[in-house]
């Protein structure tokens, strides 16, 4: 576990007691720090208070040092607006999705606005609300804070060293390009591809392997919390859409005509673009150059793969990621491993000399 | 393991010794048929005969009585042509993306189109050849064949069902229509989307998450495989291409004029329609009635995994899925547990009072 670090502020309220605002108070009280929670919908709340998160905040108690705004985007603006006017001396901070139109609104509405440090944390699962909620989500993620230098960024950025993020400053509009291209302009790729699958048969269904899969999985998230995230980030999410229609374009004309000169270089160029694409992303599934993965064949009995691990365990072998493939039904299973490239050609040939069947091994 | 159910061919020659090819005679020399292997590339075939997927034929050798056609899609129709010539005792099948264009071919090029059995595995990985061949690779996996009833079709449905494949049966342009849809429209999909990662700043691409890596996984794919299954099965692509960009340019347009009345709906239902999708995949992934995931907290020591997993298997459960989340370097990681949904509350109780984390439960 993390050693507790002491957290910069000593009183915190939480307005919006969703994934985000749940999370940060049960890591926040954990840290030690009184926390107070609010929301528009009792029974949120109720939740909240019952996962530990913090208390309701009571007549009496007194003003909080930072307050964080976790409501929905579409009323962030408006709330921070509030919670400065409020709490005169508090710093106010947001964890929406979105960063120049909020920012925006509270420049223009606010005299306090010096108070205000947006921010963004990259946490998050498919599933929300305070049920979700866990105290460790913010974990070794990126939390973007847009705010340069100063004391109330520093004192943010170390709330959220405490909680256990890295924090990454970046300005709004940084940060809406960034978000479109590496989340918005996805989520609606996959809802769009998992839309088509509306009207498909039964059969065509029946067939659909683990690619399909990973493409649409996104598009299981929360409609309403989506039409406000891109409402609010239109602008940089049309611009990419449009270029992505362009090469779409290109490939449907190119496949249109597929016996024509000229157009399988142009199918080329796109599927090659993805794979360059692709190879840039950091950590695991992107090409990485720290990491390999050893597939090892796992026969379907409740301890076997206890033993795998077990077996590594005994040998000090630290396993970056694991993932087990596995057809629900089937009799034999794949452990995926991920280990540091430099120990897995020992760890393979020390599995096969315990008996271990290698599947495979991918960089 | 499987029980080795005898195979109903007592003599395979396979043409084409990549991933696919290799699999089959790894899985049919275990199973105790004779393989021969053949490939235009002589370093190709060495490493099959090396992995031990069956041995090169040599004259004398008796004819087989069946040939699968294992080669690059653009060259099988030839291929086919040419071993239905050769062998005139042999039944003949292919194991290609796609099976129109194939089945036409021969059809129009061979007097002994009868005797040819347009099939096609639903199995694979992300990286090809040889040296990602298993035997297990066709266990529990759609196996689609393109004939009706028939001598020559049950012996191939029983072949497959030898392997541990389900067999499928459909025609050849409902097998196109339907990879089209769970399979190349989302490897183009992802291909686009990664595209658009190439010219992403460092900075942006450090905040990327799991739901973006999973929607460009594939991208990673061979672009000179890909270029032949699309181009062979171009228009029911470009059918479905169209219809995601009809879809797509809905999309911009509400999104460039977000505050014009109707906007909001038209994203409201893209969504939707997204969520809807997606809830139809069968399986772990889409909206299972069957199976539950239990999230469990996992501190970052090799032994940890294991102590949890022979705690299930000492408690008798079956893990029916698991993956590690778990970023490099974070001293927490959450194991995702997938279970049968009338065990799932039980055995979160258990743990729990066993004293492990419970960061979550999905349905």
């Amino acid at each position: 576990m993390n050693a507790k670090s002491s957290a910069p502020f000593a009183r915190v309220h939480i307005v919006g007691t969703g994934l985000l605002g749940t999370s940060a108070g049960l890591a926040l009280s954990e840290r030690g720090v009184s926390v107070t929670l609010a929301d528009q919908s009792p029974s949120a709340l109720a939740l909240a208070l019952d996962y530990g998160a913090g208390a309701r905040r009571t007549p009496g108690d007194p003003d909080p040092d930072l307050v964080i705004v976790a409501t929905p985007p579409d009323v962030v603006a408006e709330v921070v607006c509030g919670q400065l006017e409020m709490f005169p001396g508090a710093l106010v901070m947001d964890v929406a999705s979105v960063k120049l139109s909020i920012q925006d609104a509270v420049s223009a509405a606010s005299t306090h606005a010096g108070r205000f440090i947006p921010t963004h944390p990259m946490a998050g699962r498919e599933r929300g609300g305070a049920v979700s909620g866990r105290s460790d989500l913010f974990t070794a993620r990126p939390w973007v804070i847009c705010a340069e230098a100063g004391q109330e960024a520093d004192a943010v950025r170390a709330l959220v060293v405490s909680l256990g993020a890295i924090p990454v400053t970046m300005t709004a509009s940084e940060h809406d390009d960034a978000v479109a291209l590496i989340s918005h302009v996805p989520q609606l790729v996959a809802s769009l591809t998992a839309a088509r699958l509306q009207g498909a048969s039964e059969q065509a269904l029946g067939l659909a392997g683990g690619g399909l899969r990973d493409v649409t999985r996104i598009a299981q998230s929360d409609p309403a919390l989506w039409i406000q995230i891109l409402a609010a980030n239109s602008e940089p999410v049309v611009e990419q859409l449009r270029e992505l229609r362009a090469d779409l374009d290109h490939v449907i004309e190119a496949l249109a005509g597929v016996e024509s000169v000229g157009s399988k270089k142009v199918l080329a160029e796109a599927l090659s673009a993805g794979v360059s694409g692709v190879s840039r992303l950091p950590g695991k599934h992107g090409a990485s150059t720290t990491f390999a993965s050893l597939i090892v064949v796992i026969d379907d009995s409740p301890g076997e793969l206890a033993r795998l691990l077990t077996q590594l365990g005994d040998w000090g072998v630290n396993l970056e990621d694991l993932r087990l493939e596995h057809s629900p039904g089937a009799q034999v299973g794949f452990a995926d491993l991920t280990l540091a490239k430099d120990v897995v050609d020992d760890v393979e040939s020390q599995l096969r000399d315990a008996g271990w069947r290698i599947a495979g091994e991918r960089s």
